[in-house]
């Protein structure tokens, strides 16, 4: 199994942590290619960032299906080009947000994410609505942290926990799921510590779900369905530089 | 009160009609300004051809703010790039679909959209969900015309009557909202088609709504919530060109 | 376009100011009349007071119907009498509800509602299910100040900032409504004065939002679906001194 | 136990009917009071007829509770005025709308309501959204028959056989209630020939689902929430005669 | 009539109490009989204990129409094989839950339970889903007392008050729903109590209710949709010690 | 990764079929466990025959934990028993229903069910209602086939088709959900055969989407939250034959 990974930012910070994870999650089978963006924003925590990313998202995917790939991840939990996408290709495209929810409601009853900024809850609030499971989830709350400074590990990990545990108390929630996929390798360090502190909750990993759904979905013979995302009519385009 | 249009597409087949149809509506004390898009499709019929016009829409907003104008309509139903608008400017900025659900509210308790083609519904659906008013659209038929046909008027309206006639009779329902703002001219006589087959139903037309709200909006000295839409954070973009 | 405003109590202590606020607001073109009850209630604050209201709210409508108006008002955030308003006439009415929600809808994703007294919170909650907007509301709060009493604007003022403020802090509110067609003149003191404690939020009046959109259904051409609101059957009806 | 029929039309066609049929369900042990409005309309079929109801119903239901009944039921399927009665009074009051979706709750997962006219169908719809029981109605058809021609029996009996068939095979119902007070005696027939035509489903009375909730509440010691229902501020009241 | 209540536990703790209980509401006219399982769990505090107590509760429930029983209750909050017991029977069957919240619903707007522990309010979570009235529940507290430790009545009393005031005062709730059978006897010093403290609510014990809706279906001679609960297709079984 | 298939049924005629579709999917890796139940109905089609599979199904799963494995499917659509498993055992558990439904949320918008027989839809709908996703689902069919005749493999397939075509015309549906895991080796034949009707639409078999969720979880180190699940109280049970 091909996968390609795009990570819909024009920064590599998270390139290596990715493959890495995924590498040692995947096993040793499946082949998997990281790719940035070349036109875009350096990260997204705005639907001004999202709209700025999608078009070299979607050129990418494209891509990918012609060079042989059996599935495509965009790798952020705003699910950024998703749609356009499944438009456009007959293999299997996930962002974050779905799979990390697919894989959430099956774990617990109240769903709770953690996420960044204030900037993207509305966001997430859409991506909801539009899952149509807005009885789910409970709780949206946030670190406050930018994504390119989720480098400091150990300030991140202390703030997901601290808004986990109010998740868990406050908004009665038994299942996290990691709001951004820049939170790689902390969901079981914080599981951990969330059942140290007697909450025995499952806690999801957007970008591990995507992985997992992508593949689930090769595995499967299954791609998405074209009365939802039909192929867009032919017309003609003007973009920049061409 | 100076009105910026922004046609979404780079074809300028609907500007002069925007333009009368408003002048004829708005009346004379209002300054509108129309703008096609430099970059970006031909046409709106799928989640690509948003993602694709996105980015220059943006452009024109910003310019629009900085030109001085009080409003801004994205003149399309799909309300492409109007949340990251909201998020650059501080002027009210509407789409299509939004106001014309907005007006079509308080007109009656079902409502059925008629838009051009099935590739949209869809995409309909999760604007429905995202402005969280399932209970009351009862109905997504279309016309199965493209965009750019729907100049051949006679038509179209033969359509529209036929598919509104059915939503009536078929989906309970009690006010008809056009799919697509380039559907004017159409609602007036729709309605009274519809009245002389006894069915005495308003008929929204969403560019006339988007203008309405745009200005209600500016009247009331209203703008958009600054915690739904805030301003995104600085940092670096690359773009094609630049 | 001639606008006729039902003030739906006996009592005339908001008549001037509506008028005054609305012709500051809607410019010197149209003509509007403001009109008492002769029988109800001093002020509704209760679904009985409502319902003794209701009766001399529909004598006015018709009235208004017949002394060639274009649309009316009845000025009260309950909407008392509005849909059997419309099954009696042909031209737009609107209360104070409807149309304060329907522009909240496009300004901000979470909306909050601060009325006067507890009494009206389960009628508010009735309204927004009738509507069915569950998904965008998030608060109903009061100040607690009869409807009589709100001529202390001061204290009005005070207690609408500290319920707005705890809406937007401990309800996730983005955008205020104003609970009460009787609180007039507070919106854009609001909108300062939460901006200037770090909340950019819009607040919404009902009175003008009601003229705003009946306004806008005569500019449109639009008035209510007969088939949501038909034509009473004719029968006899025995009254009081008739 | 006392109980007090208000029968909420200035017609007393139905007045028989609902004594012998309760005394026949109640048995001997409690004293049932019929009483006809003075002031309201000959039937209720439209929210304006509804509105010239509720002043009397409230002064019947004020005397009720002076004069010693345990229950009021106002035996109308619109519930007119019974919010606004339980306001006033500290026994329990119901209309037939509420207590015959309580019985039908409990009986089936999909309920169908048969009414007599198209005029009422948005009237139940909002009944069924204040109710919040939306997930559960599945179908609201009519027999069109105006309530004074109820009276025909064999053909209001065909009509909602045939109604009630076609609510169960198109629109996969499961429980049939009846939606007008005024269809006494048809719920065993009508059960009787579904039953033979091969669909074994409950069909519920809205008058005797009504008796049975107030005599529920009155057996339990019961009566509505004073959190729901405040008492009405005190204020003068003028009216017609007074 | 003749009333079946099971108790599906072992244990006989309760049996005294519900006989004398519902002789008191009752009165003399009907026949009442209780009996325990005979295999199953001492009491029902998880899923597992429920699944333990389905296959023994359905004997009895068959045996109950054997004998001549014009109704059953299951009395046990979770309504606990009240659905295949339907399928089996041609009689009402209830459970605790299914009646209270029918009770319940015509009591006031805002509803909450308090029941026993935590680890039943994900299934109590389950039972509001599956009745479709979530809009209505807003608060599920618990006591934190084991079923067999209710005994010390005057702590479950305190126990009671406290959550129910919290309910009411947080979480905004109008009628209070006692979530466990075995709170027998505490509902109307509970009112007495919130009363007393200012606030005049309703207090549901769902034991009476469910006597109460069973009777009210025989006397209404209703019985459980048979396009619901399905007579089961007959097949070979086989069981423990069979 | 050792995985334990519980076939909740005394029969096996689904055995072998099991095995061998999911070693062809999970490859040679996995070691998987089919076993029957000793006590219990032959097939489950209604409420009663899935209270009879519970109590063995539930020793089966503690059983399987106690052997090692690592994951445990409830091999039928109705989801049997998955719940009292989760708060028994430390492993993950799924049945055919939830998995098929998270996998069926990221294929399309609109979700159709299609299984055997009209016994189980009330069923199917509680799932859907308890899982909270009743917006995504459009439709439930059945091929009106009893479970142990589904071997008849060309038959089921022909009616899969018909109703699935009709799910996809009339209700809008864009992604198939074969309802019952006895439609084993259906799913892709499905897909290829609507295919040629003109519908590229995915089919999900519960069967394969439950031994990919299991797997999936078991790869991420994920279980079932114990806030939803919690661990059941300790007590005595009394049992036949013990």
């Amino acid at each position: 199994m091909k996968l390609k990974v795009i990570m819909p930012i024009t920064s590599n910070v998270f390139n290596e942590e990715i493959k890495e994870e995924v590498k040692h999650y995947v096993g040793s089978n499946d082949s998997l290619d990281v790719e940035n963006l070349n036109y875009g924003p350096a990260s997204i925590e705005s639907e001004f960032d999202e709209a700025m990313a999608v078009p070299d998202i979607l050129n990418k995917v494209k891509k990918a299906q012609a060079e042989g790939f059996d599935g495509v991840v965009i790798d952020c939990f705003g699910d950024p080009g998703v749609n356009a996408a499944r438009e456009l290709v007959d293999i299997p495209v996930c962002g974050g947000f779905e799979p990390a929810m697919q894989i959430a409601l099956g774990l617990g009853k109240n769903i709770g994410i953690v996420t960044v900024l204030p900037n993207v809850v509305s966001m997430i609030q859409d991506l909801i609505s539009k899952m149509g499971i807005e009885k789910r989830v409970k709780s949206i709350r946030y670190v406050n942290i930018p994504v390119l400074d989720l480098g400091d590990k150990q300030k991140l990990e202390d703030e997901l926990f601290n808004q986990s545990l109010e998740a868990i108390k406050s908004d009665h929630v038994h299942v996290i799921v990691l709001g951004c996929t820049g939170m790689m390798g902390m969901a079981h360090n914080l599981m951990r510590r969330l059942k140290e502190a007697g909450y025995d909750v499952p806690v999801v990993d957007p970008a591990f779900a995507a992985v997992t759904m992508v593949r689930s979905y090769v595995q499967m013979g299954l791609k998405h369905s074209r009365l939802t995302y039909m192929t867009p009519p032919v017309k003609p385009y003007s973009w920049w530089g061409n």
